[in-house]
């Protein structure tokens, strides 16, 4: 197995991704929001590249039938039913629907790596269901790290670091660039994940916008047992 | 004074570097053999965004007016004088030449990153000098990395972090996250520099082409003392 991992969805050329698996890592928020939703019943998801087409989308198959979702600079946008914090995506709000999701980073990274095999959404929070999924795939891996607009975010390299090395484990034969220093990283960080999402550009804005806890929740190693894979232009939840 | 980091020319926004300093970094080899033309003597060099731009610039010129050099893939462009290697930049060859200069990925960076108030090339070799020069700055600075085909090179990032570790001695006030990483990545790499570009992507690809002597020349930290500082679209050695 190889693994090649990328800073930025920019960084991607589509066809590396032929013939791979892709995962894709948004650990503030997206990735960890998409776990919790499907935590708390969510239906299905489906991840828009920009808030116009998740309008669009939403016109055509009626706002009864799916909540629409997303944020822009981190806030929920107006007019949509929830924004990109874990904690909005209560049971009561989003039990058996679906959600269109429209983020800046994290929707668009996952709609880019959706060329692939297939595609996973991983976070910190469903980080061994995830692996053990990654590990059952012979397949070579690519790890998509959405960034924050088109530019480095440690905390998508620290979790991409993370699950590089469950895998490496399991006799993994070549690592690009990029996937040897996400190892590092992480190896850097491991024993303080929240001190490393507090002391990033993105959770220091996150905490000026007021959703301190959302960086404690999304550190959470392991906290949740859930499995997001794209299924037809759909995010489901396969366990 | 603030650092920005980033690890491929296509992260920079154009505008995030107005008023900023400019450092560029690509250490396999472009900055390295840059350096190693001005020990040589060479008088100047103009950095080209494509192959197509140093072809038309010499034929504008005169090919008798300064010599063609660049790579594609690693290796000499058919037709130029000089490819990419530092060992191909001696005195009898360049003294008091001026050079086109076309490399895949550096002299691509240098294009970019001219719009600063100021842009100096760097790599492991001329340092300490680069570096103090940078120390004797009052400007926010923007440390543009060359990657390779717009993606990471870890190299490149390695270089930029032993750079934030000297000036972050000098009261720097704010680092962004691949500043932090990079700084990281340097103080992991630090007593093995030569293994790291011997195992990294690019470095694993010269060994392949017959280049493995340049990787020891270009891991040689402080081996020259050179100062190549960008001036109305060249670059010239100010020290």
């Amino acid at each position: 197995m190889k693994i090649d991992l990328f800073f930025t969805p920019n960084e991607v050329k589509e066809e590396e991704l032929n013939n791979q698996a892709v995962l894709v890592i948004d650990v503030l928020r997206a990735s960890t929001t998409i776990a919790y939703a499907f935590h708390n019943g969510c239906k299905d998801i489906i991840p828009t590249s920009s808030m116009d087409t998740a309008i669009e989308l939403s016109r055509k198959i009626g706002r009864d039938a799916a909540l629409l979702c997303g944020e822009r600079e981190g806030r929920k946008i107006e007019g949509f039913d929830l924004g990109n914090s874990p904690f909005e995506y209560e049971a009561e709000k989003i039990k058996d629907k679906t959600m269109i999701f429209a983020t800046t980073n994290g929707s668009k990274a996952i709609v880019k790596g959706s060329v692939g095999l297939s595609l996973a959404v991983g976070s910190f929070v469903n980080f061994q269901t995830v692996a053990d999924y990654l590990n059952s795939n012979s397949n070579d891996l690519s790890i998509v790290c959405s960034g924050k607009l088109d530019q480095f975010s440690i905390e998508d390299a620290v979790c991409g670091g993370l699950y590089i090395d469950a895998l490496a484990k399991k006799g993994v034969r070549q690592l690009n660039d990029a996937a040897y220093a996400a190892l590092r990283l992480y190896q850097v960080y491991k024993d303080d994940l929240l001190g490393m999402l507090r002391k990033s550009s993105h959770g220091r804005y996150l905490i000026e916008l007021g959703f301190e806890k959302d960086l404690l929740l999304c550190s959470e190693v392991n906290s949740l047992q859930i499995l997001p894979l794209m299924n037809d232009g759909r995010l489901v939840r396969a366990l």
